[in-house]
């Protein structure tokens, strides 16, 4: 989009909160779902549904009612306000971000903090403000039960960067690909993992991301960074994983294209799944094994698959959170967290930000941001007024490395050992997707992040399978540098 | 689009069509009309306005009012089945043309035929079916001025045609530039033009084309044709001249953008814009004279602006209409506005389209198409429905002729002898921009193009400054050859 065309987009984009608001608030709404209810409990009374339809059914009017209070619950000014709020706040973030200095931003940043917070007292649950503001995104997450699952991570997560810092390993990270070999590899990985053409397209955007239009319609987008070759195809790797989700997910026919059991459960969840097929298949070592000749085809300068496992976890912290690796992630998203926390409510300033996020990094990170673009600038969300998103990305970390923990146990029998590592070896990830599908896809909305990892894999979710599966990484990458 | 999720993506179009449908031909739509009307009878009577304003306020209402009839006249359910038909008869089309047969699409076509007769039949105008049809895109054309103003180009192109196929021309076609180049050389060309980038952006897209989604948001895309590198080029300056009309047509407020005379008048004039862009200025001597540099510093093998202007010129007639040049633009559209014709009046089989195709063909530009994907199912109007549209790209390039003919009269006193050319060469091709804005451009749709046109030129619109076009720019040629 052209820059001078925002306003009207913000005009549009307004319009389009307020008539979405109002129809899924309307009385209307109310009464449809009054009569699902209706016809639900006339089916059940003549023993016309299975059990299985019982509680889906039953979870769906949950859901339903559960969406529509909210919306009920809120002002439609507020509404306007917020999606008005929103596309200011995008614009003048985009400009901060271009002068690298977060005054330009902070007056749309206050406001819409301001407006956030409005909304999660009319919303009026029993939670705090930021936990109201994260239920969109992360269903019956506390700040408790986070704190809980990040603090081992903000313990061991820094001794494991100082610890590979001292390894003093050297990757050879002086090399490129051009547009066209970077398309090659990423359209052999799509193939290579089983996509289908008539439902699934890939196109490039300046941000990758992954999108769901119809029953039939999964798009994803990547992107090319310059100098930085493996970006394109990790990219391509984790929307695939996204959108495998998607594509998983209960949607047997239009209709039910906009039940809410037929929607993701938590986006913890969803990221799990974007992060399984990027860094537990990708960056994994058989991986790089049976790809790394495609690459070297293409021109990489590799003489083994070592080379390339390598060069897909350098392992080297940074200040840029999407471009970090799995060693440095976490520390990102604690320091995003306990800020946003701090803003909601904690009483900290908006114009202490940037101080308190360079800090942060050095602390944590040991890393000092050459200025707000580097710093507290570099993400989207909060120019939108996302707050309470941050934690899934963390989370998903955690879900993934325990599902997959859930999957090596269930697909022994039949795989033999390693069955992960064995499946990528063989080129055999559709038995991986199968068992996903099955254990974590299909559920859609039926169960909220920690009840699914809890049925699956018989514990309830924890930082440790995660760190288990970094130490032993780091192990055999300290090994073998 | 993944080609499976077309079923999904007709349903949303139907439901459109029916929502927009039922909102344009609303009571609640017809009593704001009404209450625009009351508040300028009341202005008028109190003479608060300026005899422009009355006359721009009374077209708006009478455009309103003529815009609201036509939909209030059709019955929703044809307007729901339009929908699903173009959607059908997209998808069916492009399976047709992978195929290169026309069975697959011709009981598709069928019905399209029959639904949009059917709608001829409810609008109830004055005029045949076809011409019913053919008002969105050229109000008030009737089939004998359209035979009138095309009846010289008939008999005096094919002569003009086989004239060129005397010469003997040889033209270095062997040459290609590579993608980047083709950008390059297509952003040096918008910024010559003086494009606003704060308004403006352009990409990528499988069809060229120009679209506005806001009063400061104006978007075309172009496409690179291997073997052919100034297919992209051209293409870009022709989408460019759209985007030009869109940009200077009377939008002063977000207000006015949704208001009928902020609109094009006709898709003839639209084209004009285009194909001043492209033939007037980028296929001129002067141009190439100017950048043919430029291409060669890109890897052209050029030695000077003529070789430049010959590879701009081709004039080899092909059975493709999108890449033809000027000299048979005409003669394919000549035989589509014939056989639409015949299809919706005169009782020609659908059966018989690819064999009447063919003949019309040999007959007029001696081609034998190599299939049905080179004759009948090369263009999509027909596979969604859209009749009466053809001919405007033809005119297209009579009113294009006749207005620089009245714009080299006008601008003769500041300008010097031939003011395009030598606008051209000095690289001073705002002054041409400057004299359409405000003899074209700012007229939206207060007239229509016959009226604009002998408004501008003082003359009726004809084929003469057109074919005297022609015959000068050949001669030249010829004589360069």
């Amino acid at each position: 989009m052209p820059s001078s065309a925002s306003s009207w987009r913000a005009d549009q984009l307004s319009l389009l909160a307020r008539q979405l608001h109002a129809r899924q608030s309307s009385k209307e709404f109310e009464e449809l779902i009054q009569e699902a209810k209706i016809e639900f409990q006339e089916a059940y009374r003549f023993g016309d549904l299975k059990q299985e339809q019982i509680e889906e059914r039953q979870r769906n009017l949950e859901l339903l009612d559960q969406d529509y209070l909210r919306q009920k619950r809120l002002d439609p000014t507020l509404v306007v306000e917020l999606a008005k709020a929103k596309a200011e706040g995008y614009n003048l973030w985009q400009q901060a971000r271009s002068k690298a200095e977060f005054r330009y931003f902070s007056p749309a940043l206050q406001k819409l903090i301001t407006l956030r917070k409005e909304q999660a007292i009319q919303l009026a649950e029993q939670r705090t403000c930021w936990e109201t503001l994260a239920q969109p995104f992360e269903p019956d997450l506390t700040i408790d039960r986070l704190h809980q699952l990040f603090a081992p991570l903000r313990e061991v997560l820094p001794d494991l960067i100082d610890n590979v810092r001292g390894w003093g390993r050297e990757i050879n990270s002086g090399w490129d690909l051009d547009e066209n070999s970077q398309k090659v590899l990423c359209d052999r990985l799509l193939d290579d993992w089983g996509r289908d053409l008539n439902i699934t397209c890939i196109a490039k955007s300046p941000h990758p991301f992954s999108i769901t239009l119809g029953p039939k319609d999964f798009r994803l987008t990547t992107r090319v960074v310059s100098g930085n070759p493996l970006s394109c195809f990790l990219a391509t790797a984790h929307e695939w994983g996204h959108s495998l989700y998607e594509q998983g997910l209960p949607i047997q026919s239009h209709q039910w294209f906009a039940w809410p059991l037929g929607q993701a459960t938590s986006m913890g969840v969803h990221e799990s799944q974007s992060l399984f097929w990027e860094n537990r298949i990708a960056r994994s070592r058989a991986f790089s094994e049976r790809f790394w000749p495609y690459f070297a085809k293409e021109g990489a300068p590799l003489r083994s698959g070592l080379d390339l496992w390598h060069a897909m976890n350098p392992l080297r912290p940074g200040w840029n959170r999407v471009e970090a690796d799995e060693l440095s992630y976490g520390l990102h998203i604690l320091i995003r967290t306990e800020l946003e926390i701090a803003l909601l409510e904690e009483g900290l300033e908006v114009e202490a930000l940037p101080t308190e996020w360079n800090l942060r990094y050095k602390n944590l990170l040991g890393i000092n941001p050459q200025d707000d673009g580097e710093g507290c600038l570099q993400d989207v969300h909060w120019s939108e007024g996302q707050f309470g998103y941050f934690p899934s990305y963390l989370l998903g970390h955690l879900i993934s490395a325990q599902l997959s923990d859930a999957m090596e146990e269930s697909l022994k029998d039949s795989i033999g050992d390693d069955p992960i590592e064995t499946s990528i070896k063989n080129g055999n990830q559709s038995k991986l997707l199968e068992w996903l599908r099955k254990e974590v896809h299909a559920h859609g909305r039926k169960m909220n992040a920690e009840t699914l990892v809890k049925k699956v894999s018989g514990k309830t979710l924890s930082s440790s399978p995660f760190l288990t599966y970094l130490k032993k990484k780091l192990d055999v990458l300290k090994s073998t540098s």
